[in-house]
């Protein structure tokens, strides 16, 4: 696929407001290669209502090989779906959504969508995102002082990671808060500029998602003052925290659970869904009896958890602590249960209060499998999502070791699960597949929600990245993860070249002191350079999206906003490709100027008619500058 | 595509049980070829309460050519989608859903689903409807007696349909109930065992689509004394008769509308949304003033119109009428207007409504596009709807004619419009693309329901499929409508050969005493040839559906019970093609005996090996009956 196609996405340079309100009329800019065929008319296709509204285009300029056509669209619902339709001179016919180009009629789930909500703040789309699993992090000298738990197996920094029960839980290495603060200019070197802490509350568990309350820090942690400190810190150096929280379950330590657990007629029994008269027996997340699962239809539950002045999501966004947003856990099953759904309902009250005790703060979501249905703008600002990013990523640039590792139970695996999937292993993906992956799996997603999904390569929750990394792919993953639209995560200890065949194993400790190893020093540099490339190109993170080039080895596309573009090439393979002239905005004119490498090995060569040429030794990850999109103003 | 592939469906053959309760457990079935390589296990992947479910297939056994495999499945949500995951030997992995075989990971919406509501009466997969619009379709001697009411422009039975308004709404021929009484005997002739009539209320257009009151029959057509009779003659030559209502707004000479127009703090005020103080504003139908919205929030609106036991809804299935259900216009904007969306809860009350006044009674929905959204088991039984079967026959059959035609402002027309598209005419599609826009807008529906979906060539609103049909292909759409899941729908005047090329012009009067003509009487023949082969095999209401041999112009398929199956060939052009050895059940072992044609002029031959050989000179519509298919007990 090296033709251009006609080109509209979610970005400033395609529409003019990103964030409107109901009945604002928003103009949006499609981008016709001149070369297409003549074009007898092009017009939008709305469904305000699940009724077809149509709108006109009108040609209103060229500029750079490219013929552009606006047209109105009123936003009507608060997710308001459109498509385009071309209709050429010959009669031919073409429809456009978020998919790409199709002959026959198309999906309303695959419609572009501005969504007339309230919009995420737009610091997420300047952030690359750093994932702190405190236990695991950096453990200060005022760890020594805290008494080992009675849950706890406590571990040496250096010992190996414990897969199976109950170290799996118990095993305890003590990081703590003040470790994390020892340890901030390390996140400022890298470049990151949000933190994200898994659990910070009491708990009886090294992971601290079974919480026995939500209005503490863990004092093994250094309690709540190490939290403040911990933000204070962080904001000094213009990084962003953000809290984990589950809305999905509490643990059965928790006060609340404690305080229905057997009391009948407890006032908090309706928090909880019990199934016997005696409060013993009750729903739980995946049958595990640790973890109670919430009832929402309980409106004191709402009211303490969420829309209370003093209510857990209001508790720790507000001074003395001042945490700038949540990533809600398990968000994919809340409120579900059976024939109850009541999801919307908490999802749109926790974004209400979230935007209500903070502006300024962000709301996301796990859901870790399709998280389409969720991610309509009605509530998370984005989502920790693995499908249309994380996965494809593995399956293309894994190469399997096959070395066996443990269970949960200790039984001996080789690979035989992928992200939670009976899948005997990773799927092998060419590039090709990796981007109709990424392609399915954000297409029914509305651009603005798709910028503020999570893109990790991988996180507390799974195997890392680097176990199974075919050689000298990591900077194409890394780099991947960094240019694609979506928010940049990187695993602390990824940056250490550390490996971890599955959630359990990838907890390792951080080995402190390292830095200057080799392979560590390297894979150091590898992500301050990628990260610092996201940060210095704000085009990354807001820009439109154009895929210029697929085949099975490589993949090429362009980042563009009227300031800037980045123009990428990932491969995996060797790369020998040409994009033809008006792939990319500037290049005839710049020839032999064009283009400043920011990152890679690869060549980027201009011909005279502004043909570029690509080429790179395989596995490779290649990053230039080129100019911003020249829009032509409406006559 | 002729290899064969691995094969599930809704069907019997697939399900153990398609109208489970939740919690059931549900086995499905999988269908692998033989020859496909061996398996190393196939798994089902569901995902209750948004959270994937795993469980393992085994193999029960080999019949015919194919292995099956069965799982169990437990029915945890209302709707509770499912795939399987089938891992080769040799590692490879593939995901099947409703769209297909896939490699890479599929998106949720397109799940195989399994449904947790009620069902739908089951006599609804053994009818073929048969859709009447009463001012065109017989006019008794009684109509004579009636004055002509002040809207009306009365014309004679022959006149010519006149498309401009004030004609579009007023030209009134007088058909009325008696006159449909009158030539019952004459669906008895097609077959047909389901009538649906458009609007019978009181209104002010020959459309009736503006009802003065939802409480009587028009006396121009007869009045309630007509109805329950065409009822009661109906029901006793076996013929079932469903009505026609608007639950997204009410004519503007409704007995509701005008208690509430201009007179602020009537009761009825609340039922539409009126947006001055002085109730002389409000929302409508598309800007249609004569089409005032109702507002869905009031509660005395849901008694009145569907919950109380003198409703709307209720008196027409009550005696002494006793009519058989309800098609509810524009269904799919009900409820919804801006910010606001009471759709789900509008139409599970009407769903429970009908089901405890009338348990055999159905309830099918407007939705002329993508109706994926609103139909997932939770209301509708299935609905009127056109992407999915109608628009895409008409582009793969059509040969568009040129030829001007009028719009509703008197405009000269070329095709311009296709089913309320501006798409320049009616788009051409090869039989590739009728089979993907077929599989791709019913990928997202369960089973169940798609099998209620009506499947018309043509309506009251659509110009007529004959205006533009390639030579020879009546019989190939005419036979696809009766073969492929769902409802077939014969409209009235189809029969007669009538054409028309829009929504207005294909109101023509039906002519009367043409049958004999020659191309009426083969045209008559063709239908009822079709409609009597659909109701003599059941398998073709509710068996599974497999492709089997699709390209460019020819299409091939089978629907299959254990009890019989059918195959069918349709064609545009010539076909010439082999089906591989066990692509049928049976053909090897019956060799020169097998398939007992049904209709139409193909070959088919079997070779020795089970391959089956078809062929015909196109345009061509072929069936067969075929023996049922065999699965192996459990061990």
């Amino acid at each position: 696929m090296t033709d251009l196609l006609p080109h509209h996405d979610g970005s400033p340079l395609h529409v003019s407001n990103d964030a409107p309100a109901l009945d604002d009329v928003v103009r949006v800019r499609l981008r016709v290669p001149a070369g297409y065929g003549p074009l007898a008319a092009v017009r939008t296709r709305s469904n305000p209502d699940h009724e077809p509204e149509w709108t006109e285009a009108e040609r209103i300029g060229a500029a750079d090989g490219w013929d552009w056509w606006e047209a109105p669209v009123t936003v009507r619902n608060p997710r308001h779906g459109y498509r385009f339709l071309l209709q050429h001179a010959d009669g031919r016919i073409e429809w456009l959504n978020q998919t790409g180009i199709h002959r026959g009629e198309t999906l309303d789930a695959e419609d572009f969508a501005l969504v007339a909500e309230p919009a995420a703040p737009a610091w997420l789309h300047e952030s690359v995102m750093y994932q702190v699993f405190p236990d695991r992090f950096a453990r200060s000298a005022q760890a020594d002082q805290h008494p080992t738990p009675d849950w706890a197996i406590p571990a040496d920094w250096d010992t190996p990671v414990d897969p199976v029960m109950p170290g799996r839980a118990h095993q305890f290495y003590g990081g703590d808060l003040p470790g994390v603060i020892e340890h901030l200019d390390h996140l400022v070197e890298l470049g990151v500029n949000l933190l994200y802490l898994t659990p910070v509350f009491p708990a009886a568990s090294n992971h601290r998602y079974d919480a026995s309350s939500f209005f503490g820090v863990d004092p093994l942690l250094g309690g709540d003052g190490a939290y403040a400190d911990l933000i204070e810190q962080a904001h000094a150096r213009g990084i962003r925290v953000i809290g984990d929280l589950t809305s999905n379950h509490s643990g059965d330590r928790h006060e609340w659970f404690r305080a229905a657990y057997g009391h009948r007629g407890a006032p908090e029994q309706e928090f909880y869904y019990f199934t016997n008269a005696g409060n013993t027996e009750y729903e739980c997340w995946l049958g595990a009896r640790s973890l109670p699962k919430f009832d929402w239809s309980s409106a004191e539950l709402r009211e303490r958890f969420i829309t209370g002045e003093d209510s857990v999501v209001a508790h720790w966004l507000k001074a003395p602590f001042g945490a700038d947003g949540w990533r809600v856990d398990v968000a994919n099953m809340t409120g579900r249960l059976g024939a109850i759904d009541l999801n919307p309902e908490v999802r749109r009250l926790l974004r209400d209060t979230v935007r209500r005790i903070s502006p300024d703060a962000i709301l996301l979501g796990e859901s870790t499998n399709d998280a389409t249905s969720d991610l309509q703008g009605d509530g998370w600002h984005g989502a920790m999502t693995y499908p249309s990013f994380t996965r494809p990523a593995w399956g293309w640039l894994s190469e399997p070791t096959g070395e066996p590792y443990l269970t949960a139970e200790g039984e001996e695996h080789t690979e035989a699960w992928f992200f939670g999937m009976p899948t005997g292993g990773i799927p092998r993906y060419t590039a090709r597949e990796f981007v109709d992956a990424v392609v399915r799996f954000t297409g029914g997603i509305p651009w603005r929600v798709r910028l503020g999904n999570m893109q990790p390569l991988d996180t507390h929750d799974t195997a890392r990245f680097a176990t199974n990394a075919a050689p000298g792919t990591i900077p194409v993953a890394v780099g991947l993860s960094m240019t694609l639209p979506g928010v940049p995560v990187v695993f602390a200890g990824d940056e250490f070249a550390l490996t971890g065949a599955d959630g359990e194993a990838s907890r390792t400790p951080i080995p402190w002191g390292t830095e200057q190893d080799p392979g560590v020093a390297e894979r150091i540099a590898l992500y301050r350079d990628l990260v610092g490339m996201r940060r210095a190109h704000p085009v990354l993170g807001t820009g439109g999206l154009r895929w210029l080039h697929v085949d099975d080895e490589c993949v090429v596309f362009v980042r563009e906003s009227a300031a800037q573009s980045v123009l990428v090439l990932a491969a995996r393979g060797d790369a020998d490709l040409e994009l033809p002239p008006g792939a990319v905005a500037g290049a005839a004119a710049a020839g032999a100027q064009f283009g400043e490498a920011l990152f890679g090995e690869a060549m980027l060569a201009v011909a005279s008619d502004g043909a570029v040429a690509l080429t790179a030794e395989g596995p490779a990850f290649a990053a230039w500058a080129l100019p911003g999109v020249a829009v032509p103003a409406r006559p």
